[in-house]
């Protein structure tokens, strides 16, 4: 039997993984890896956390657990495979099957003839095309030069300014929270769109990301345009639509693209998000070249759609699958479920499935509804609080997405809704989950549990939840109704919701007061999270009132 | 329409919740809670928190999230729900449709018609039948009056034995290692199998929570029957079969059983595990009687089989079904898929699904693997570690079970796993599900897809996992084979397997130093956690050795 000839192009997840694996398949291969930059197999997720300073070397991003450098001699001493560094891929000759590569420092070209080639070429920030975006101090974050940079820089500067409020942009500012703990550091946070992370959330949970901004100093601006960087010879400030703000420091994370310029030219399709297309066994549309990781389309298994979906979880998945193929097997990759998360000083925020207006656009008739409650039993001393928003689509009753965030333990409700979301489940079927039970864990009735009943409750008509935002909407539009809160004397005198048509009655009292009441009006009752909203609306539908909803999380999702 | 009349024998957990999902459902049925203690719907779950310090009043138990305390001026007033507390529920006449009930205080008896019944009865301690169980400084763990008890007890208290190592015991620990950092206390558990939580995790995952007793200074004696507590008019010792055990306090939580005596002299059928039988909608032999929480028996999801796990978070979803269903829905419990957790020191352990021996009795041929690692990226700050163990059927590749403990987030991991069983997804589609992913909440590619790979690889026979348990079998039967340790110098210094067939050889070397090993032995590699392990035995299988396995878990599963 001939050896067979593995060439993988990229050598930072997707690429390593692949390669790994399909040793680990066939013992004979004779594998190569070609990687452009200095590096391999360096944890690319983990750059934040160093400029944050939390990881004090840059080296633990390029070790194993237990130290090991993962370098050339490590891939060739433990596992067979030849890695190239700085050695950059830069033609593919389909019908001879080779790949030309150039070694950038020699600047000598070599050709290495394949049986079956992958291609894991990643993904490039997005670059503003803005006067001054090559000022010294600006900077993106994609590899670990990059960040030593970036940290470097950080050093003698107080004015630090980030555009872009994806999960990039929030990640470096994690990391400036970090840093902010030990100096002053002002930090300011552009971004185009209404909210941050606006991709990823609806607007009204993306509301309470920039409260939460707000409340640990970041200055964030929403909805500005970046107009120019300018500075003597230095980024000296960013000039918006509205304002100037100084900035010795700049970090641009507007985004990624798939590198797909290999693929490009040797004629490989594209798909329609502008990544390489791969079919399930991440075969381009040549069958001896697969491709893998940030330069790949995935399908999205709520919605059937292609999705650009960059993510360093996804690039080990497709990198298992590709090296099991490429070794001869036949494994395949059904695709993600979009799910994110992202940590924000002590907020912990994501999501899985579709947003509301995803579900939209994919045909579904998307209900959601809000719910706020304790991470686990609200007696236990480590209690923390949750935001749960959770979608399915009206006629199927079937799960299209969940968001989550609060400082308790948003990654559990988020994998659980993931696996949800992969096995299809209605929301009936999700609060049925024999979900881990003791009161350092959970509540007895999960908040997830909890917020998939809720929205039963909404699909049957018998909870009429109306959402914060809505509510703030009817205030702006001076409709009159009554917010009628129903929290114990206590609860108000901590907090109180400041507005001419609040009206209060406790629970308690509620169906001996009910009479107190205007039956000409709109009543939205609400209490912190809403659970006695939810109660004093059914209370007050007993007691004949016509129109009463309750504002879905209360309290703790206004803003 | 005429009044529809609920009474409910039960005013914990299930019988509670019928009620006020009844009332949602039915703002106009008259609905009667019936509970023969003092206290209603409090958290029976936290009583060990009490009981070690964590919750400072037992009030918090009692109380709603805002310290609303939940009596019967708070059913009453809140939730338009009579409850009559010190009521003991002594008859019924299913033909009148009657319930006769005694108030403990006065004596007096009343009979409650019904139109639906709910007996939520509960289940009681069962007590050790042997002398010296009535003296007093022994206890059982069931309501608030015995958690004060044991707290008011242990304060002049330093040496306690806790009977039984299943979860009540455990817990009573868990509240014993937290009072013990802030003073004096000698803690001794007995249990009469050989590890502890025999019924719910596997020998080897046993063998790890007792290395953790042992660890924190818990003198756990497996494999004892206790023949008596002896003491001058108060308990002093506790004998077994092999020692005395000196005991100012002893703590008896030796499991529970259905409280079944009303439903069995009304006639009601029970089923094979001796708990109230009921039907998909919980309703007992008469249809017009409903059962839920810890007095009746649920079907296991994964076995089919009927199975009797009493636990709060199954009472609440009881609870939740036949509110619906007495009040003229008709929603239904599919079963459970045994999922339990708890917390012991820094230890958290649980499990979901079916054991090894659960499964085999099942009719399944179960294949497991165990994998160690850390639960979020190795380099970040919180990364903890755990060992996760995955059980799936050998033909059908069906996910069977998973148990998890560590420091790390096993709730998480646990929680995942119970919605993979409940979907019934094989190991591959598990591997596949895109779990959340960033470093702070774990690895690329999540510890429990690395599990669910490894058991791909093992049912592929690709991976040879040997389970520590049998390398301890082997090495007691005096087998001549090598155990190849291959972590690196450093790793060795830190920690090494005093046995005399241990062979070291770094991974990175042993590739090329493959002839140094016998080839006419059995080699088990291992490293920290065995993926170079496994690694390792891929190696050796390409330089064609014959008989290579890799020992599951690596060190960290060791004990």
């Amino acid at each position: 039997m001939q050896t067979t000839r593995l060439v993988i192009v990229g050598g930072v997840a997707a690429g390593p993984k692949a390669a790994a694996r399909a040793r680990r398949c066939d013992p004979r291969a004779e594998i190569t890896i070609l990687e452009q930059g200095e590096f391999i197999s360096f944890a690319g997720c983990g750059l934040p956390y160093f400029i944050g300073g939390q990881i004090a070397e840059a080296r633990e991003l390029m070790c194993t657990p237990v130290g090991v450098v993962r370098d050339e001699a490590f891939f060739r001493n433990v596992k067979d495979i030849r890695v190239l560094t700085r050695t950059r891929a830069v033609a593919i000759d389909r019908a001879a099957k080779t790949v030309t590569a150039r070694r950038l420092d020699s600047g000598e070209q070599i050709v290495l003839p394949y049986d079956r080639l992958v291609l894991a070429t990643g993904s490039r920030p997005v670059r503003l095309d803005l006067p001054g975006v090559d000022l010294p101090g600006v900077y993106t974050l994609r590899g670990i030069p990059d960040a030593l940079a970036i940290r470097e820089a950080l050093a003698g500067v107080t004015d630090v300014v980030v555009i872009g409020a994806g999960l990039i942009g929030l990640e470096v500012v994690d990391a400036l929270l970090a840093v902010r703990q030990t100096r002053q550091l002002n930090v300011t946070l552009l971004e185009r769109l209404a909210h941050p992370l606006p991709v990823l959330l609806d607007p009204e949970m993306g509301a309470l990301v920039a409260r939460f901004l707000k409340a640990a100093g970041v200055n964030f601006l929403p909805a500005r345009e970046v107009r120019r960087l300018e500075g003597q010879g230095r980024v000296e400030r960013v000039v918006t639509d509205r304002e100037e703000i100084p900035a010795q420091l700049v970090v641009v994370g507007v985004g990624v693209r798939p590198e797909t310029e290999l693929a490009q030219a040797a004629g490989l399709a594209l798909g329609p998000t502008g990544a390489i297309a791969v079919n399930e066994y991440l075969q381009t549309s040549d069958p001896d070249i697969y491709a893998g990781g940030d330069c790949v389309e995935n399908v999205h298994l709520v919605s059937g759609q292609k999705v650009y979906l960059p993510l360093g979880s996804t690039a080990n998945r497709h990198g298992r699958v590709i090296g099991d193929n490429i070794a001869g097997g036949r494994d395949l990759f059904p695709g993600v479920v979009g799910t994110a998360i992202l940590k924000l000083g002590t907020l912990n925020v994501g999501r899985t499935g579709l947003t509301v207006e995803e579900a939209r656009r994919a045909g579904f008739d998307p209900v959601s509804v809000l719910c706020a409650g304790p991470d686990r039993a609200h007696y236990h001393p480590e209690s923390k609080p949750l935001v749960v928003k959770l979608i399915a689509d009206r006629a199927t009753r079937r799960l299209l997405g969940a968001q989550v965030l609060g400082a308790g333990a948003a990654d559990k409700r988020l994998d659980v809704a993931a696996a949800a979301l992969t096995a299809g489940f209605t929301v009936d079927r999700l609060a049925t989950v024999d979900l881990a039970y003791a009161p350092p864990y959970a509540t007895a009735l999960d908040i997830l549990t909890h917020a998939a009943n809720t929205l039963r409750n909404k699909l049957d008509g018998r909870a009429r939840g109306v959402s914060p935002r809505e509510v703030r909407e009817r205030l702006a539009r001076g409709e009159d109704f009554v917010l009628l809160d129903v929290r114990t004397p206590k609860e108000l005198e901590e907090a109180r919701l400041d507005l001419p048509n609040v009206t209060w009655i406790p629970l308690g009292q509620l169906r001996s007061r009910a009479g107190e009441l205007p039956r000409d009006k709109k009543i939205i009752t609400f209490c912190k999270v809403s659970l006695r909203g939810y109660e004093a609306q059914l209370i007050l539908d007993a007691e004949g009132f016509a129109d009463v909803g309750f504002m879905e999380g209360g309290l703790a999702a206004w803003v």
